[in-house]
Formats: C-alpha cells, sequence, structure tokens
C-alpha cells in the first residue's frame, strides 16, 4: 500500500460553535483560530458581496496572524476555511443583535415571512513552499430561503429570553430552540447554520483534503 | 394574577433520540414511553397512510399500556405524542435498514436524486374524568424533499461504518455526518430529523398544552 499524502494543516478561522460541529461531523481534524475581525458592512454592497469579503477578510486576517507568529517555517501546507453569514429580509442585511430590543425587532419583521440566508465561504491553500506568503483561493456564496410561521409577540419574547438568538445572525438558529418557528427552508441546511457543508466539501478536496473516505 | 391551569400529563411514545431532542427544545417536560411495537408497513397502502397508521397504532398502543398498568385513577389529564416517518423514493418505501448491506443499497439508490420524507403525527388527548379510556385525536401528515448530491460508493460505505445510518429511516441523519450529502431539502427540517414542530406545536395548542409562553 502507498501511504496517503500528509494531510495539509487545517485551520478554521472562527470560534462559532456550529461552523465546529458542522466541520467536525466531515470527520475533519483542524485547530480553531477565530479572526476577532469586526464584521462591518460597507454600505451599498450587495449581500453576495457582503459576505464573499466578509469571509475573505477573516481568511487573510488568520493567515497574518500565523505568518507574524514566526516560528520554524511550516513543513506542512497550510488551509484555511472561513465564512460569513447574514440573513437578508426586504433588502436589509440582518447580522447578529446588539442587544434583547433589537433581537426582539428582528424577530418582528422575520414572522410570518419568508427570508434569504446567504453564507460566504473562502478557503486559502497556502503550500509549505511559498515564503512570500502567497496562497490559492477558493470562494463561493450560497443562499437559502426560510419561511417563519407567524409570532405572537409574547412567543417572540419567550424565545428571546432563552438567550439562543443573541450570538446569531438574524437572532434564530435553525438547529436549536428556533426550530419551532421554522415553516419551511430551501436550500442546504447547513449554509443556514453557518457552513454549507456540500460546497465546502467539494473547496477542500480541491486543496487535497480527503474527505469521507475520498 | 390567575395561576395557570395544570398541564395534562404528556406522553412521547417514541424512544428516539431526535424525537426526544426536538420536544425538548418546545421546552416541554415529558416522559418517554416506546411503543415497542413492530413496524409493519401494509402492501397497498399510500406512503401518507403508512404513516398516519403507524403513528395512530404507536399512540393507541402507548395508551393501552398506561390505562392497563392500572394503579389509582388519573388525577390528570394525558397527552400522548406519536410520530412516524418514512423515506419515498420512486414508489418505494425506505424505512430503518435492517443491516449494513441495505444500508448502502439504500443510498446508493438515493444519491444524486430527490426524495421524499413523510412524517405522520398521531396526538391522543385522554381527559381524567374519561373513565372509558375514549380520547380525543389529532393527527395529520407533513411531507419535505431532499436532494443528495452525487455519491462514490467510498463514500456510501465510509458513512455507513460510521453507524449513524443503522436505526434511521432511508439510512441517513440530516441533523448529524449525514449533512454532507444533502444539497438542498424542500420543507421542515425537522420533519425530516423525525417530528415536525410547527404542526406539533400547532396540535399539542389545541390539547391545551402551553408552549413557548402562550
Amino acid at each position: 500500500m502507498i501511504p496517503d499524502a500528509v494531510q495539509p494543516r487545517i485551520v478554521l478561522a472562527s470560534a462559532s460553535p456550529r461552523r465546529i460541529e458542522l466541520l467536525k461531523n466531515l470527520g475533519l481534524i483542524f485547530e480553531i483560530f477565530p479572526s476577532d475581525l469586526d464584521e462591518i458592512v460597507e454600505v451599498g454592497h450587495t449581500p453576495a458581496q457582503v459576505v464573499a469579503e466578509l469571509a475573505e477578510s477573516k481568511a487573510l486576517r488568520v493567515q497574518s496572524l500565523i505568518q507574524t507568529r514566526g516560528g520554524e517555517p511550516a513543513r506542512q501546507d497550510l488551509v484555511i476555511i472561513a465564512a460569513d453569514t447574514i440573513v437578508v429580509f426586504e433588502g436589509d442585511i440582518l447580522g447578529k443583535p446588539v442587544d434583547r430590543t433589537d433581537a426582539i425587532a428582528m424577530l418582528s419583521r422575520l414572522e410570518g415571512h419568508r427570508h434569504q440566508v446567504y453564507t460566504g465561504v473562502h478557503i486559502l491553500s497556502v503550500s509549505a513552499q511559498a515564503n512570500n506568503g502567497s496562497a490559492s483561493a477558493h470562494h463561493d456564496v450560497e443562499i437559502a430561503s426560510v419561511e417563519f410561521r407567524s409570532l405572537s409577540l409574547s412567543e417572540i419574547e419567550t424565545y428571546v429570553d432563552t438567550k439562543e438568538p443573541m450570538d446569531k445572525a438574524g437572532s434564530y438558529a435553525l438547529q436549536g430552540i428556533g426550530a419551532f418557528m421554522i415553516d419551511k427552508i430551501e436550500g442546504s441546511p447547513s449554509n443556514i447554520i453557518g457552513l454549507p457543508l456540500v460546497l465546502t466539501t467539494r473547496m477542500l478536496r480541491r486543496c487535497g483534503i480527503k474527505i469521507m473516505g475520498e
């Protein structure tokens, strides 16, 4: 038997427990390296531009943090996975709520309606031979739709008081308590949770990473 | 303040960890009472009939087990929640796989295609005053579509060897490792996982059960 080539060092540029869980489900071993980037949305950019740019910024930030940390030269190829997810409703971009009132306001807009979820994925592949910090990039954006049933203010307040909405784009989680509101989705559930797995698998394989035996 | 009416005793007629988790997410306190029913599918019945009948049989079986257990008369209303989920592809009903080979065969049919998931929910509401075992029933069937990406035999085998498919209708889990195969869904994710939550919430409220503060 020919031994497998060494798997590159994989870094997830996110501290999101949902993204960590999704990536673990692919059977990958990876490091968690949050970018600590302020998620500043450029005015006038489309939702797809916003998530693409934020995902790219997170990936580049983590690449720079890793490379300026110095130490001995890398002996392993490096793959950095970054993603950004936003909720879009009536042309407005809804990120994470700033407080309880903001979460209640977002959910009051979304209830009884359909909205879109955009996730941008940006993957940087840095060869161990490259000393100049150059990397090849793969990036894409995936969109899904989510339809909320009608909700009373009391239901929204009860949900917000569980604290689940507080660190999530659009103020809800598809896979948690928030499931009680979701009438229907159209698209990839993992996209809505924060990391579209079919897309990410395809991109990672292009970087030479083995997933599910392939 | 007027105190809330006493919540009925709630029993889930299922041992499925996914259904238990989904119901817990609604914030309900309930007992788990598996029906231990053989899931026999009647030949010639439609998928919707099959899940409706199996859900009803599970609910009635648990009602009978609880009532024949005797003891002192019930002082609390009783609500029994039962559900049955199947996967339907090209007119065939796919239940749980019997072994590894069966799971591989099912996934080899589903890969690259779209299939349907049917969940029947049957809720029995038994009043504490009813001594003759009579109950009012609420029941409904919900359908969702799932689209798998193309999979190689090696990917299917690697997935089956995780054992995740073994106790699941259609041999996969939407929310687990199986997410790597799911290109797209159309419908309620909780339906595909095994208990459609918007439908179940609506039915439980008709039985006087408070959910999310309402």
